[in-house]
């Protein structure tokens, strides 16, 4: 008798579509366990001109897709900015990048830096460093891959914030309503 | 013998990305001289969903360029707006348009508002009717043509406005500064 398992697998491609930086990450969900595929940063500073940083930011994005094939594009995306200078560029920067997930048809998902943060730490006020180090946890990425990228953090933490908002928080075959549910039930794993 | 004459020719796709019209024109320059294409507008207000009006923006302008080729895309693009939301979505709308740009390789040129009315009618406060009016004279358009288009008249006098700026006025084999240079030797041609 062959032994059959149904493997339900899920590809989730987070970025956090900058004016300077792109950061993403690629994490792969296996029957509800998500795993890292790949994170990086794309850089924009070196390029002066406005369009090249457009043009590097979607021909970028498309080749993501078309090496990680992603079921669904999850967009770290502020709603509010210090100027409406700086939030046509923003908006600009994420046109971009969703016109990229339009093209090759994946569903596009946007999350508010504060929501993201919550699903991942609990703590929508969360630094850097913390939404780092939960990720750290939860994907089990070495210290050696993570500390040259906590820029690319934002990315990895939309796709995960994603994954948590589409299954609920789903550890050890459990399901909680949200990060506080989890937390309450796994006292055990808070660091005090 | 034969009689060879050597014809430049050039394609001037404009559009005005906006998020509930899109408006857009499509010019050709022969021998310097502009004609009018198309001109048209993409309803968006009817699809109540962000994304579909992104998706919708994407693939008309790439339905656009492939039926035009445009030599180069000329955006009306507003640096300034009401607030950081609605600037936000404006620039998801450019940035969408140019990412159509830059998958088919057309060079993008944006002009402010301001500029492409002062460049047609050489006011920069210019009501839409007066630039109609001003593109109806110039590429010879038809009232029939023109008057339920007045939506479209963004982006045609956005392609115009790119042609006079890449080339100078230019009428009738005379080269002129601008526009008050134009008029200046045109009294003829000047309502009075």
């Amino acid at each position: 008798m062959i032994d059959k398992k149904i493997v339900k697998e899920k590809i989730i491609m987070g970025i956090d579509p900058g004016t300077h930086v792109m950061g993403y990450g690629v994490i792969r969900i296996t029957n509800n366990k998500p795993s890292l595929e790949n994170m990086g940063i794309i850089e924009l500073n070196k390029y002066e001109d406005h369009y090249i940083r457009l043009a590097k930011i979607y021909t970028r994005v498309i080749g993501l897709i078309e090496e990680y094939l992603p079921d669904e594009l999850a967009i770290e995306a502020p709603f509010y900015g210090k100027n409406v200078q700086s939030m046509l560029k923003l908006g600009r920067a994420q046109g971009v990048a969703m016109a990229a997930a339009i093209s090759r048809d994946v569903p596009i998902f946007e999350y508010a830096p504060l929501k993201i943060k919550m699903s991942i730490t609990g703590n929508g006020r969360a630094a850097k460093e913390q939404v780092a180090f939960m990720l750290q946890k939860i994907l089990k990425i070495p210290d050696a891959n993570m500390l040259p990228q906590l820029d690319a953090t934002d990315g990895v933490a939309a796709a995960l914030c994603h994954f948590y908002q589409s299954q609920g928080v789903q550890t050890g075959g459990t399901k909680f309503k949200d990060w506080g549910d989890f937390v309450k039930h796994n006292q055990d794993k808070v660091r005090k």
